[in-house]
């Protein structure tokens, strides 16, 4: 059965797999990344960016946020970041762990985007050392609400950016779904807009295990291969971390994966507005729905067996698509909504 | 082409591989290891140990240690271990980064093994505040020069770790080739004979990637979910950490597989040790063999396209078989050895 | 010319002075807290709390609140505080560095202080691993903004805290205001409150440098002389440190340099509450005055030489009285306030 | 009674303590180092080092060194020092918790001296991401036991580390005893020899309490300010850490400390070597005297009082003569000594 509560939940896509099964026959490859595998993928990511950048594989996102945000800032720096960003809300203290303390500093925002207004103000509102000093912004493409920056947001972030002499790291775990949203170039959201670092999602696009951390200032990566070693975050076997992104790679997989996922999420809201009672929270403009529904409807959905994340004390639902997501599954949950906010 | 660089690499093993192609085949699995493969793993670690105890899995060896070591051990605490010992040689430093500053206190010992007379000593050499307070000691089971504690040899250090209150923890990344070469049960070495804490290493035995984190001592693995999601340890898809240890758990193929590379090193080095020139620096007891050549027959061998690891300025070298190493790989290397030592 | 920007811009006071110069006279002492002077004052504190308890010496309020944070938790644990506690605001991430990297809590609250409610709040709002654990609730006593929690306020935040399983931290840098304040014997309002952890300001009242921390319960104090020596907060010449706090237990004249404090914010808040166009911010109930100046007279007060902290973009002011603010310096700050507010 | 267990048990230098005094009464100052005093102090270093500088103070040489160090590499970078340093031996791992984990590689070396030929060793020994890289020289000036570097041995370290591309740290806790011996100026064994940062120590020398950070290479002091912040080494009132040194640097107090105290050393270590059974270990250079003599004296100089460290089952003794130590001490002890070994 599927379900809606983490686009996680899905499996390997079926390139991904082969891709896999593909690298393990080769026999013996060198470890920590010196097989011919892990080399073709690292050019292959940088021809998709048609730039020069350095890349490293990571086994997940939380590492990749953090081991990114932690070559960019010391301890008595701070990291500016949305409220809802998943570096503040779900990692457990990640990037205060690995950084040995930089502090985050949340700012509200509305559709969960951060702006400039809101940078700049975290930015002037204190300037001595009894505060940590921000060195960096971070942003999260697609966001956590499942919508997403435009070109122009993201170089008006990164222009307030330069001028205070910050960072920009992108927390790309749902990049794909931003770009197969837009429509635009990789490039244009990431380096061309002023992007330092990147992580790119792997594992909810269809990978079973893996991020890459896409450093496209290069010399923001010095050493940074000492620190993934030190942080336990270097694969001994790394074949079988980088060859399944051949899968994703070869014939644009990842964004075909994206684009389903994401009009999944336009199905599943469409449909879900057409009830009485039901409204969407945010627009969905990436894979994720997050819908308003009555609380005895959400609490019988899950009586029914359907997982999906709900809100303490309130009906609102986040409902995400993975790249496998069926259509007949999505009718089946709008059904069962239907159904249910008909039966009050 | 096969080499003796490292047991790392060697691919997945067809039952592992297998394992996993099957875990992806039940659609959606709820994350984080609330999945039903995960559970079925824990337990069959459970009943392979015969006892109740606490199974984690994170990604690799260095990791692994550097957990279970900070989960010992705050930052003021230190580490007792073989100056040989992979935590103090191979991991750049993860375990004090863990911990947030833990020191590694070593000790020398004949055949890479650590004695309780030298426990002793470098617990009772200082007993003031401006030496961190050992807390640990740590056992590398097979050892990184190939030799394999003994029951008894375990359970006299454990005496002595329990007399001074410290704890035991055991670098299992070969545990699987010291089991096969004693012929005891995983118990009789490790919470049988006072260990605490087990890495237990999954990759070298033929995993894709992970290791398992197994608490004998319950009580100190409190919060340890939390210590492995905030280190970026904690796999989002884990059933594909998890299930391809449910081919190496079936019919034993984890200490088929050791077994196997076990008797490669003992045909290597039986062979070896014919050749006039060359002598064993280590009696090999588990899947490594380390053997001194002359110095131009291993420059020769390198020129020839073998890989393995040779010590500076030395005919030293390290040869590793792997779970699936050749007999005939063995047999062809040993004959270049042999050729190349007859041609001075 | 006397200030009210901080009690830390006063001296050290006659007493405390004359108690330094006196532990100097003895000739050598042992090092690292070996020395009698500083065993006098462990015991003089335990006298003063009339309880078995352990007491450290530390540099500065930095570290007595980070080391003691950093002994009830672990990393990837969490400390509820107000959004305005020092913890927070003005230790530029010390507490999130020596934990290395446990997250603060922040929760709102009238007059800044927390309450039972705001704290049952962030305990019970998450309970997964992706969010760090709470284990620590840290007061303020007096709190940032000069209020005062009374005997039961703490109590009834030491129940939650008792049934949460959430050890009680309280930062006291003006601890003696409160208790001159409250004029209640100082184990009312922390062990027999239900405080764990005390850090004792003595900074504030009239030392030159340092802090106690005082461990009422003292399983929580193991190896705390280590914590300290590795983090660099172990004196050599300990009686330095710790013989000056005679001068304040003697004839509690702790009390008598709070009391005046208080004494002399209560008359500034009185004056100045006289005057059209000023306001209070906070109850005055410890050393500091929060009030709102017309802006443009806190604008003339600092171009005429006074020095104070003013809110960016409004004439909110905070007046901090020390243990040797003169009350013709009051007289002379209000004067000047009347006769600017009236000259606009 | 004096003792020769260190010269930590000595009090504050008469000069230092009326320093203090003395800005003591200036009233209120400003707070974190915004004061006169401090402002003056720094460029009195910067004076007596002919070069512009960045000066900071901490409170101990735990701190000073260890966040030298942390200023100077990252937590997968490595430190070279000798086997005897401070830092190795005596920080309670403090170097690797401020670093984050920095490991410390140890040579060893004759007269606790590091030399070129080790430290090439140690860098190029290996130059794998799986051992943390060397990135900094630690020098301990005078040695631990008791040696000075000459301005040559410096700079031929110096070379070695610029050609390595490591920066090069001094422990000067007793800095001011190495510039006593040589009779240079401070610079030709600082940065005129290739030193990056030098930790001048001030409490050995007759401070209460202090040690100073001095940058002379001032990029690497960037933020410097924020990370003592951090790590609780601010004082508030800064001004009683910083006045003191204008005791020790009018009319060179600190070297007149210094000359008195390698004084008393060589006048101990004259007298000891005539006596029958007693040895040298180290040539006393600057204020420590190492003494070999037979075990019974020493327990029996212990039974009568004296305070010494005394090596673990053998009659070496380590014997600190401090800026205060009478003539008459150590010929008390002497004579003890004589007495003692000719009643055997």
């Amino acid at each position: 059965m599927q379900h809606f509560a983490s686009d996680n939940y899905a499996g390997i896509c079926p390139e991904a797999l082969q891709a896999l099964i593909n690298s393990n026959t080769s026999g013996h490859e060198p470890a920590y990344g010196d097989d011919s595998w892990t080399t073709q993928v690292c050019d292959r990511i940088r021809d998709l960016f048609q730039t020069d950048c350095e890349v490293f594989f990571v086994f997940n996102g939380t590492a990749a946020n953090s081991l990114a945000l932690a070559s960019l800032c010391q301890s008595y720096h701070s990291v500016i970041c949305h409220e809802l960003a998943h570096i503040e809300t779900d990692e457990c203290g990640g990037p205060e762990f690995f950084s040995g303390g930089s502090k985050l500093l949340t700012a509200r925002g509305e559709n969960g985007k951060l702006t400039p207004d809101a940078i700049e103000e975290l930015v002037t509102k204190r300037a001595d050392i009894h505060y940590p000093k921000p060195k960096v912004v971070a942003l999260t493409q697609a966001t956590e609400v499942g919508t997403v920056y435009t070109v122009e947001e993201i170089r008006a972030i990164a222009a307030i950016a330069k001028r205070r002499h910050l960072k920009v790291h992108m927390d790309g775990a749902r990049f794909a779904n931003a770009v197969a949203t837009l429509g635009v170039h990789p490039s244009e959201i990431t380096w061309r807009a002023g992007v330092d670092v990147l992580c790119f999602g792997g594992t909810k696009n269809g990978l079973p295990v893996g991020e890459a951390v896409v450093f496209f200032d290069k010399a923001l990566a010095a050493d940074f291969a000492y620190r993934l070693k030190q942080a336990g975050q270097l694969a001994s076997k790394m074949r079988f971390i980088s060859a399944p992104w051949l899968g994703l790679l070869d014939d644009d997989v990842w964004l075909r994966n994206a684009r389903h996922a994401n009009a999944m999420a336009q199905l599943m809201a469409e449909r879900l507005v057409e009830i009485p009672g039901v409204s969407l929270l945010f627009k969905p403009e990436s894979n994720a729905v997050f819908a308003e529904l009555p609380t005895h409807v959400a609490t019988a959905l899950r009586a029914k067996g359907w997982r999906f994340y709900q809100f303490i004390g309130s009906g609102g639902c986040r409902l995400m698509c993975a790249w496998d997501t069926q259509r007949e599954t999505v009718e089946r949950f709008v059904d069962d909504v239907r159904t249910l906010a008909a039966s009050t």
